[in-house]
């Protein structure tokens, strides 16, 4: 079987070093080319894109599959190889049921969108985009036509972020959530702070310093990373050593420690996968969900925790003494911690983003079922909205036009941000159960054991089973909203008495 | 014919997007990525390489080829199309003739020789470099042999670099050259002067301000192009408007700044191929020698022009006080044109430079020949070397070990570094024939001129025709040392008489 199974490992290496090159490519687009560049860049990736997909979807990948069910038997199915096999055969199965026309009509509809949506954005014009969602939902439908075995249909969607997930799991976990959510937030975010020193000023080299002085610690090093700026910051990487992280500074903002933390988070989780994936497809984080887990868990729970900043605020302080000099801990606490409803996703606290999820995850769902007529659509978001959040939506704008997801047909995506919110909590439990003192640690400033735990434990295994599979070997059973609410609850509990 | 042209062109569309993109991956790789990135880029740039070459080798592209034969009959030979069948028929039989095994023992022996030159060189040992440099020269023996028609067996060298271009000429344009050179430079290089000034110091970020003060005014432009540092300064793209040059700065050290004027010459003609040939393979310099005369006619023929520093010194001056405040023009002007032979070939002033390239140039042809037994090189090349250059080589390190290109099999390609030489100067008396004034123009700091020139007249055709077709259209004759000797002469007889 060796043969066969080299052949196939050679071909897969193949495909992965294009898709890196693609994520390079991107990366460079975004971060470093000039901007005449574009027209022929969007060429360059698109033609990588296609030679890897023609590549991975052809029938010598299947006939090689197929000679290597028999080996995989053999096999130990925690080995590397078994694994190889088995995901490759998952993938291959998927890639193959979209014809290769939809897939095609799929990338030209985001790609026409995409500008549309903007300009509909800008100018809170729902009737300019409509049209485009339309269609997006149609090719949407279509592509679900070609999955069966579904228990509904957004089991398919959510299945290209988090393979395995079922939508009903997500849905009884979110309203578990949701029940405690709602009433909670109700009840803490009309607690009023003066947060105005959070305007800064915060000098922007100042801004950059302190990123890599704290990411640094949590095990950031230049020998197999970078940071760099960026307008939507995201993290990218073209093997386990060579890991970009992007960011963003404003003079009025200091967001950026907090953007360095998650968008570190995301890297580590791609430097830990183990050496020996390395030129595969189980060479990545398992799932967004999973992903997310990482980048919340260094944002939020280490990086808004009064351990972490019992270490840094004095430092802190020095670095930034015009907008926090006069500023106490405590007060500083309370503000990165401020629980306030607001309209925009992405400037959302730790706690109301959820809300934010439940709410999209709700309406795509609605919206794939057909139960809800795309016209009426701002009308039902800013309805429920209210109803969650407790404000209402002044516009389009603000409401339902603030997302570029569903410009590129990205329905599923949104619900994994929250399941990695969930996770990045159960797995935060287990740590502690098992490493205690870590606040302690942390008011050391010393996070080692921390990334060596998560390293040896989860980001190791790359995408070599199942994103439950995976969240199983981590913390020993199924996603499982309890932890995440006791955390906000006993956090933000605190907050409010205090 | 059209379905058939339209094939071709999106085919070789496909393989010039994976020539780019693993371009852009070659100057990350240098310029922007982690160490640790290394090996997994190694593997990502060969993939991309290996499926480039196996496309265009493909059967489909010859087919192509002979379907078109008549359709490119019926063009006009100057149309686009008929250059894109001409000029890629040329190349289809040129890849066609070398077996992909010979190819890959070609890269691997060149990898594997790479490290060993360094560290020879590093230690002064020829002894340990031979093996690599004997199986490079037999490689590139057999490599030969893959071809036909040539008059001699460099013939095939060089056309890797020069296409079309004969040994023969580039003998006798070289021999007319060195007889006029070896004199000159006996009787120049001897003159003193005080210098010292020239090791700064140069603060690097004024390097850095100024170098980009003087290629904006050139035409370099941060909407197509930038400018960052690397080791080895070399200039890339990913299309025309997408041009990145790249330098280095040493606080003892202010060739940056002809550095920069040299890569933008590369980046400006890339940048002025014309639109219309991009993402084709035309859509680049047509050869080694005429991209050189670019750098050069930027580096040399303006940037050490009296009439260029006539605009430039008082800035200069208020630019690096330390080294030149006291300094007056025409010492500084008579310092960046001191002829003075030595030992390296980069290092080396416009005049010695292409004595180093001639030595090599006959050197190589000796090789190739088998009338040199390579353990002997070494000697040959010092006595060579003090014949032309007038001064006895201390060690190998200086010598014979200098360079790089041999242990990557890369015979053929020095000469192009002096024909380039050669052909800055024509195109030069043919400019300053249209527009006589030009010297009068960079007194004013106005290049723009100049600029369009060469953009319109050579830049604008890319890989359209062949090198001398193209130079043939641009100054209306073949190549021809007498104006570079002449240039030569004027300028350093001027130097030497006042």
């Amino acid at each position: 079987m060796q043969p066969s199974f080299d052949d196939l490992k050679s071909r897969l290496a193949e495909i992965h070093d294009l898709r890196r090159a693609q994520e390079i490519l991107f990366w460079d687009q975004t971060v470093m080319m000039p901007p005449g560049g574009g027209a022929v860049r969007g060429a360059q990736v698109t033609t990588l894109d296609r030679i890897a997909h023609e590549k991975f979807i052809s029938d010598e990948i299947g006939t090689l599959l197929e000679q290597l069910a028999g080996y995989e038997q053999e096999l130990d199915y925690d080995s590397d190889d078994a694994s190889l096999i088995r995901t490759t055969r998952r993938d291959w199965e998927k890639a193959h049921r979209v014809p290769a026309d939809l897939a095609a009509e799929m990338t030209g509809a985001a790609a026409d969108a995409h500008d549309v949506w903007a300009k509909a954005r800008a100018e809170n014009d729902y009737a300019l985009f409509l049209p485009h969602l339309e269609r997006a939902v149609e090719l949407k439908r279509r592509y679900v036509e070609c999955f069966d075995g579904y228990d509904e249909p957004y089991d398919v969607l959510l299945d290209d972020f988090e393979p395995g997930m079922k939508t009903a799991e997500v849905r009884q976990v979110f309203d578990d959530l949701k029940a405690e959510l709602v009433p909670l937030i109700a009840d803490i975010g009309s607690i009023e702070g003066d947060d105005a020193f959070m305007d800064g000023p915060w000098p922007i080299d100042a801004q950059g310093d302190y990123s890599l002085k704290i990411i640094r610690r949590f095990g950031f090093d230049e020998s197999f990373a970078r940071l760099d700026l960026t307008v939507h910051p995201f993290a990218a990487s073209s093997g386990t050593q060579d890991i970009r992280l992007t960011t963003r500074y404003k003079e009025d903002d200091i967001t950026s420690i907090f953007t360095a933390m998650h968008e570190c988070g995301h890297g580590l989780y791609e430097h830990g996968v183990s050496p020996s994936l390395e030129r595969t497809p189980l060479c990545h984080g398992v799932s967004s969900a999973l992903h997310e887990s990482q980048s919340r868990m260094w944002e939020n729970i280490v990086g808004r925790s009064m351990s972490f900043w019992n270490h840094f605020y004095p430092s802190f302080q020095a670095a930034f003494p015009e907008a926090v000099g006069d500023v106490d801990q405590d007060r500083f606490y309370r503000a990165i911690n401020r629980v306030k409803p607001s309209f925009i996703r992405v400037d959302a606290d730790e706690a109301t983003y959820n809300l934010h999820i439940i709410l999209r995850f709700e309406l795509e769902q609605e919206i794939m079922a057909g139960t809800i007529d795309l016209k009426e659509l701002p009308a039902i978001w800013n309805a429920r909205f209210e109803e969650y959040l407790g404000i209402p939506v002044p516009n389009d704008t603000l409401g339902v036009l603030q997302d570029v997801h569903w410009s590129g047909g990205g329905f599923g995506y949104f619900p994994t941000y929250s399941l990695g919110n969930i996770i990045s909590v159960q797995i935060w439990e287990k740590v502690l159960s098992e490493i205690p003192d870590l606040p302690e640690q942390f008011e050391q400033g010393e996070f080692g054991q921390l990334h060596d735990w998560l390293r040896d434990r989860l980001y190791t295994l790359g995408r070599k089973f199942t994103p439950q599979e995976t969240l199983q070997r981590v913390v020993g059973g199924p996603i499982d909203a309890a932890p995440y609410v006791r955390y906000l609850k006993d956090k933000l509990g605190a907050l409010a008495a205090a």
